[in-house]
């Protein structure tokens, strides 16, 4: 990606390409913004083409065009973009995998602000976007985050309810910790027709997890449970209770009392599965994995991307046995499967 | 630097690595302000001992120190980073290759806010932060720009004044267009003890020119000419005038017109010295050349990556013959020599 010279000598190139990337960000924001990629796969190509069919200027078209290209969004063929294939699955708005919603969430004030004052975080030690960042009771960013992220957490989502018809035939209730869009317990419902999924999260949340059971034609057996995970009461037989994308906000304290209250709530041979952001033992690898503490370092007082290890030992000192961890394929979380 | 796996099949990674790559630019600015890598150098290798020295948190600086790894910047052995070759020689303070001050011209006001309203730029085909973006006369960015560029220019104005010296040591008369930071008329004057050099720019620009030509010990052959290049006069016998990071800026019929301008104050055998990204005729390689076109979209009116062949047609339209392309050692710029 660099034309720097002298590649055996001293290189600005990194430099320079970390200090522009902002623009990498801004450049695919203003292309989805426009609709570039579908209106590529319909056929407008050219410059010309784009600025019609995207209400902008053959100029600008050009130049963000050939900037999408270098950045591997795009093949040009002459004059003409092509989508690569990556771009017609994951760009286009008629694609039932379409991405485009979830820059509500990751390009949200809270998250740009964030690293807008990462000095601050960094200095700190924790967010500096107002007291508890995104944590704060009732955060309107989790209404937006349960409305964009269903494209990206339905593949996790499905891994998980079959590993759980699979593994766990004899499920029935099922325990969605901070369900966001719901997804999760919702496909579980769907695998297991017995099963009953209990959505917990903010009650603003809840009407998104609310609407997608519907959706999903599972609401008879849909319960919900508004408020904080912290504060509600858990019933006491759950045969699985799923905590995804939950840990990585607290700090291990907060953690390891909250495990307890998980293994109250869970019959015994029941299951805790977690979905997480987990990097290997040296915290820098795989790097989409490890690169997922300074999200929590901008954004939460006291989140982190902790280690297999770390997880581990809260499960245990909450009372479980071992705990196992599994890649989730076409993703860049894993799953830790923990029996009560 | 992606972990999602089918590595055959179609992958979101590249997606999410440019939606989150603002959180790259976020965490470097943060480490050079923090100055965390003189810190390592200096021995403070620890998360803990920089978090001393840098007046952070321990935690936040395991964090940083962890995402500057990915990134490419640190190594870690055990807890402990130590810097990579490039970051000891472009980040830490005490080197004189120190980039640090490049940050306020490369994260200014005008370009971090042109990429905001990029949407807005494609739509109109041009920038949207100003009627002229960072054109209007006598913008501070430029003073910004004069005060903090020289560690990147040092080497491209070396390189330009050894040519000066070899193909043309007879040159007496320099004309540095825009001369901002000064550098480039200066190294010449600096190489050939005969030549004189005078330094066009917003006269706010030019006490840092004058300022630069103090301390390289050249001011009795130093002239500053305060203005727009486009209004004031220029004298008819100079043997080489600079263009330096100057004509991307502007449309063509504009360069078309300035550069009659240049080849009639130019000495019959004189040479128009070009500094410029300019992209291969596919206008997508070399990256960091082909991309500098969005940086003109976003914070100028017209302003362009101009390819070789539109340079050399407008430089034929102003009266030049030939002119010759070349690239600069360890830039990611390229010069065009054009003899009048």
């Amino acid at each position: 990606m660099t034309t720097m010279k002298s590649p055996e000598g001293p290189s600005p190139a990194l430099f320079f390409q970390t200090i522009n990337a902002h623009m990498r960000t801004a450049a695919l924001k203003s292309a989805i913004e426009l609709d570039v990629f579908s209106a590529i796969a319909e056929g407008h190509g050219s410059p010309q083409a784009l600025a019609q069919r995207c209400k902008g200027s053959e100029r600008g078209l050009r130049m963000l065009g050939d900037y999408l290209t270098v950045g591997g969004f795009l093949n040009k063929h002459g004059d003409e973009y092509r989508l690569t294939p990556d771009s017609e699955l994951f760009l286009t708005t008629t694609s039932p995998a379409y991405l485009g919603p979830v820059l509500d969430f990751m390009l949200s004030y809270p998250l740009v602000e964030g690293f807008k004052q990462l000095t601050g975080a960094v200095r700190k030690g924790g967010t500096v976007v107002g007291d508890e960042g995104t944590l704060a009771p009732e955060h309107p960013e989790w209404v937006t985050f349960a409305r964009s992220m269903v494209p990206l957490m339905k593949g996790p989502a499905e891994w998980i309810a079959n590993w759980v018809r699979q593994e766990a035939p004899g499920t029935r209730k099922v325990l969605d910790v901070a369900a966001g869009h719901g997804t999760f317990g919702i496909e579980i419902a769907q695998k297991i027709p017995e099963a009953e999924v209990t959505a917990q999260d903010w009650p603003n949340v809840l009407t998104v997890a609310r609407e997608n059971a519907q959706t999903a034609g599972i609401t008879k057996r849909f319960y919900e449970l508004p408020g904080s995970a912290f504060d509600v009461e858990f019933e006491k037989d759950y045969d699985v209770i799923l905590l995804t994308n939950f840990l990585h906000h607290f700090d291990v304290p907060t953690c390891d009392t909250f495990l307890k209250k998980v293994h109250g709530s869970l019959k015994p041979g029941g299951y805790v599965i977690t979905l997480e952001f987990i990097p290997n033992e040296d915290r820098i690898s795989p790097a989409s994995m490890a690169e997922f503490c300074l999200i929590m370092l901008a954004t939460t007082p006291a989140g982190d991307a902790y280690v297999f290890s770390e997880y581990d030992r809260m499960f245990r000192h909450a009372g479980f046995g071992e705990s196992l961890m599994q890649d989730v394929p076409a993703s860049n979380e894993r799953v830790i499967i923990t029996k009560k």
